[in-house]
């Protein structure tokens, strides 16, 4: 079967390769859909970071390069492997692309994304969404209903908003200021919006502000080149702040804005990757009992993330911004989304041979 | 009466003023003892910080220097003001000593110590513990029933910890990790350790470790410049991290101890004031999943921190380090905390003219 594999950095190959072996317990997928993650970017660009190099095989996977990308994704099972009842052939699912031991103290509390050796398909080698076919464990296995597949493949991203929001502590008729209106951002901002959150977004991209604009998610949209952010969302407030502020872009200016931005004994939840030292006003965190919160990925949060989209609360068609064949991967995929990111919210690629043009 | 004043850096005079008068719904108190806190000798070495500058009066008070300093007092009530009926004259008590406007969000939230306008008794006007007597509003004023005068000075320093404790969200059979151990670091030690938390702490300063040993309240105590305290920590903890972190030390090297030695879903509270900008590893926070939470003085945790006292789960006296009279506050007291700050932990002053030697 066809699959795209980081070699090494700026070297990902449409191969040929084996198709994935059914084993108990676990489910063959038809892969329908693949989403293009910024942190397929970020390998792309700089890697192997996630990826096991070369020498430094996963723990889990005990895989190394070259490896599948791609985890965010959707498809259509056509075989059970020996124990599973619970699901039928035919079903349309999403994978939450995790391998984890099951046996460190985050595993054995149910924090399942803080595993001391976790993984990700698409990363850490076990197939991954960029290919025709996967063999996923039945435990990462979520039948989606009626969800069409190829909006399905943003459930993955989606899912990271929904556990910022559970992070955030956030509830009904809070306001929610989020710095950075990229696709985590946009999609934080829909999870939020269709949790009755009020949205104030902040956004210097006009691309990306316009985006927020059409797609409705952001109930106020700042450029802060123009406007004093910090005071837009005190006068949105009635001078009290934002209940829960996000952080997502990984700017320490944006940083810094969250802390005068939200009220009193506020939450500012850091969802973006920084890659180097956040300085912080400590004394703002004191005096303000400001809770500052990491979170990564998702835990738990699929079924709930998925009935969002099945109820229609939350419309993915919108923040898919192109539809590719899997052999144009890096020249319509990686390139725009490098070349273009302010425009591009999320490519998805299919990697069905029939339908390559 | 007698009132050790601040007039400016380095000027605090022991004047003579009117006493204050009685009024409604508050109580006139006799001065026991009153405790000398970091703060104070902040505004002496370096001051007017929170105290109100000439003029620049405080919103709530109307007052500015010169203003009578301290605000970890005990006394006895002398005189009831007009309403109040659930207090006695002879009551031993203690002072939270805020003034809030009650109007604010933070106010009407219950987080009256994060009051827009909030001030302090012995910083913002009102009086000050550092003198013969004051009145304050019945609100605020605790009945520690039999607890001795002396110890009672450090009720305020020990909520100090409580609300720490609190914002902590630790429980019985957790495992704390404390960087520093100054007085509010073994105040807070003497809380968690009374609230069934293993408490391990990391401190430079011989005299300060030995306090930590002689007191009780840490379980383990790490010398810093000898052991590896994160390995330490790691290793008392089976290899996962302590449960929550506390930070009280304003020493960034410190701050960074704690983020490797929670574990994974940990809690960090930084309790000490920074004078700079703290730079923190936010990968460590993200994947990780920690939070870092501000918190500063206390919101009803009077209440429980007296009856921590009262119950004998928290001795006070070894705390005390010396005892001396109001004429020598300067000499005696702020000079001693400064050249001195290894040994002594808390110098409580003794206003009464009659106890002058």
């Amino acid at each position: 079967m066809k699959a795209a594999r980081f070699h090494g950095r700026k070297d990902i190959r449409i191969d040929d390769i084996p198709e994935p072996q059914l084993r108990p317990g676990a489910v063959a997928i038809d892969i329908a859909w693949c989403g293009i993650c910024g942190t397929d970017l970020h390998e792309y660009l700089e890697g192997p970071i996630f990826i096991s190099a070369e020498g430094r095989p996963h723990p889990l996977t005990h895989e190394h390069v070259p490896v599948t990308m791609g985890h965010e994704f959707s498809g259509t099972i056509t075989t059970l492997g020996d124990g599973i009842t619970d699901l039928t052939v035919g079903d349309n699912v999403v994978v939450e692309p995790y391998f984890v031991c099951g046996e460190c103290a985050p595993c054995r509390a149910g924090n399942y994304n803080l595993c001391t050796k976790m993984g990700f398909i698409g990363l850490a080698g076990g197939g991954g969404g960029l290919s025709e076919k996967i063999v996923v464990d039945r435990r990462w296995v979520h039948p989606i209903g009626d969800i069409p597949l190829d909006q399905a493949a943003l459930i993955e991203p989606l899912a990271v908003g929904h556990h910022a929001f559970v992070r955030s502590g956030a509830k009904a008729g809070d306001t929610a200021f989020i710095g950075g209106g990229g696709p985590i951002g946009l999609l934080l901002a829909a999870v939020l919006k269709a949790e009755g959150i009020t949205v104030i977004m902040s956004e210097p991209g006009a691309a990306r502000r316009d985006i927020a604009f059409s797609t409705g998610v952001a109930h106020h949209v700042i450029d802060p080149t123009v406007e004093d952010a910090v005071a837009k969302v005190h006068e949105l407030t009635g001078g009290v702040g934002a209940d829960v502020g996000f952080e997502c872009s990984s700017v320490n200016v944006v940083l810094d804005q969250l802390f005068d931005a939200v009220r009193p004994a506020g939450v500012i939840v850091n969802v973006s990757i920084w890659s180097k030292p956040a300085q912080i006003d400590m004394q703002k965190l004191v005096l303000k009992e400001i809770d500052l919160r990491g979170t990564i990925a998702y835990a738990h949060d699929h079924p709930a993330t998925i009935k969002l989209v099945q109820d229609g609360r939350v419309d993915l068609e919108p923040f898919i911004t192109d539809r590719i064949d899997l052999d144009r991967l890096v020249q319509d995929g990686f390139a725009t989304l490098i070349d273009h990111k302010d425009t591009a919210v999320k490519i998805i690629v299919q990697p069905e041979v029939s339908n390559v043009s």
